[in-house]
């Protein structure tokens, strides 16, 4: 029998690709309600394991609600954000709309007796800005509203584990990049993508040396599951690929493939990271050895979706 | 001239202690104003050091606003809870009463150019139950709500001072006790000593062996304004006298001086926590040696005063 899966932002970047992963290789396990701000995935995608669409704010526990009465659910993927990092000065309005809604999540979880949960938090927000490699057990400086409020879910999470039998796994990810990932507003290797396909200058914040790892997000879509079918829980567990590039780097990779490509260097913000990079071990205690996408691949594979986009061939 | 401290919670346990605190060693140092759901002490206590009170709901941003409007605040002592770790199973109302209205005060802070805030968290509730003495460094696993807002209103306090300037103190206390303590709900030494002086029997939940370390709040007042003078800032320490009892310990310790004193077992909620000891390392880096109050003297004061609320005498 299939298990149900609500994904909430269901039709956004991650969401998008758990979608096209079930569809491709786990269609036979799982169906999935998909909770997201659209009726329907922005491109018009279909995918065969969607049984059910709602579309709504996440602050309506109302309707959230009734997914739960309308469908027996046994997973919950957790993959809202009403904020990013930059546009989390509000720490009120981000309070409000991703702390309080998560909670009345949990609440309706355990009312509905549903206890697994996978949260997709953020390495880069949580952990702050410190030159080393982070491990789930240091102390955390988020340096955004945004950082603090994934940190807050994940205690209120462990919380509910503790007290009430809730199975949380939580995933701090690092930087992922693929394909529908649709804002301009994060996400350095996609928005530099965009730009060199539409033949707009790219704007670099700080000198391009700061340093970030990288993970493709198809690869972190088939990690989610291999835990899920692990049935891993209770946990924090970093996910990165290890691979540490500097803006110049990756903007010099694109150029490779579109040598239009231009960029500009702008003063750096409060919010700037000068190094970044998950420790992983956690992970592959879990999943062994994982042979992660290349940079470069991975990049060819987002021109290759921009130019579809964009009607162009590459 | 004198500089103005806005105590928030002012007529609370701690507040009412820092108040007598003011009038004995530092009147000539401090005006303060107090800001207090109460409109004045309730044993009608006045205190010389007070300039002016507002009585209100700590959500109430526009009174509070008014505060800094009318008067010149250099320190802000925020000593406000509304929840307590055993009644904040209601994680929203203490997010939305607590964490909020703490962030809308920090946002007046920065618009009234106040840059000072000393922040009372909690030991006992921030680090969760883990059977080692606890660094600030350790990472944390709170077992309430209660815990998981302090720690989120400690991180974004750290984020202020990144992004803003602010120079908070956070100091994670752990268990005080002494005079002016009125709730029976929390505060194992002064609920105990209020029923062994009102003839009630106590009821101890679980074995009476959980331990933890005690402070009595004098000391705590005395340390809180050596920081204050030292003018530390940017900081988290952890504040407390690394004397660490057991419940039965204090139990005994109470029936010495009232022999009629007696207690009951019962179930241990999962909010229990076994054993408990912050490490004090760093608050003794700050301020060298410091000679606590021994438990067997500072049960004795309590004693005193709840005998005198009582119009008994001993």
């Amino acid at each position: 029998m299939k298990k149900t899966i609500l994904l909430l932002g269901g039709y956004g970047f991650i969401g998008s690709n758990i979608l096209e992963y079930i569809d491709t290789n786990l269609g036979n396990q799982y169906n999935v309600v998909v909770f997201d701000m659209q009726t329907s995935h922005r491109d018009g995608l279909l995918f065969s394991c969607v049984n059910a669409s709602y579309a709504g704010d996440f602050s309506d526990s109302i309707l959230l609600e009734s997914i739960f009465k309308n469908h027996k659910i046994d997973y919950v993927i957790h993959s809202i954000s009403t904020t990013i990092p930059i546009t989390s000065f509000n720490a009120r309005y981000d309070i409000e709309s991703n702390l309080i809604p998560t909670i009345e999540l949990m609440n309706i979880m355990l009312n509905y007796n549903v206890k697994k949960i996978v949260y997709l938090s953020s390495g880069g927000a949580v952990y702050g800005n410190m030159k080393k490699d982070h491990r789930e057990t240091d102390v955390v400086y988020p340096i955004s509203s945004y950082g603090v409020v994934k940190l807050s879910i994940e205690k209120y999470l462990m919380q509910y584990a503790t007290l009430y039998g809730l199975e949380p796994l939580i995933l701090r990810l690092s930087n992922p990049y693929g394909k529908y990932h649709y804002s301009m507003k994060q996400g350095l290797c996609n928005v530099a993508v965009n730009c060199a396909v539409n033949n707009n200058e790219f704007i670099v914040y700080g000198d391009g040396n700061a340093q970030k790892d990288y993970i493709y997000v198809g690869d972190f879509v088939d990690i989610l599951f291999k835990l899920i079918i692990l049935d891993v829980s209770n946990e924090v567990i970093n996910i990165g690929s290890r691979q540490v590039y500097s803006v110049n780097e990756i903007l010099h990779n694109i150029s490779y493939y579109i040598p239009d490509f231009t960029w500009q260097y702008q003063d750096s913000s409060k919010y700037d990271i000068k190094y970044f990079n998950l420790n992983t071990e956690k992970l592959h205690k879990y999943i062994g050895d994982y042979n992660f996408m290349g940079l470069s691949e991975g990049i060819q594979l987002i021109i290759n979706w921009e130019m579809k986009r964009c009607n162009k061939c590459i």
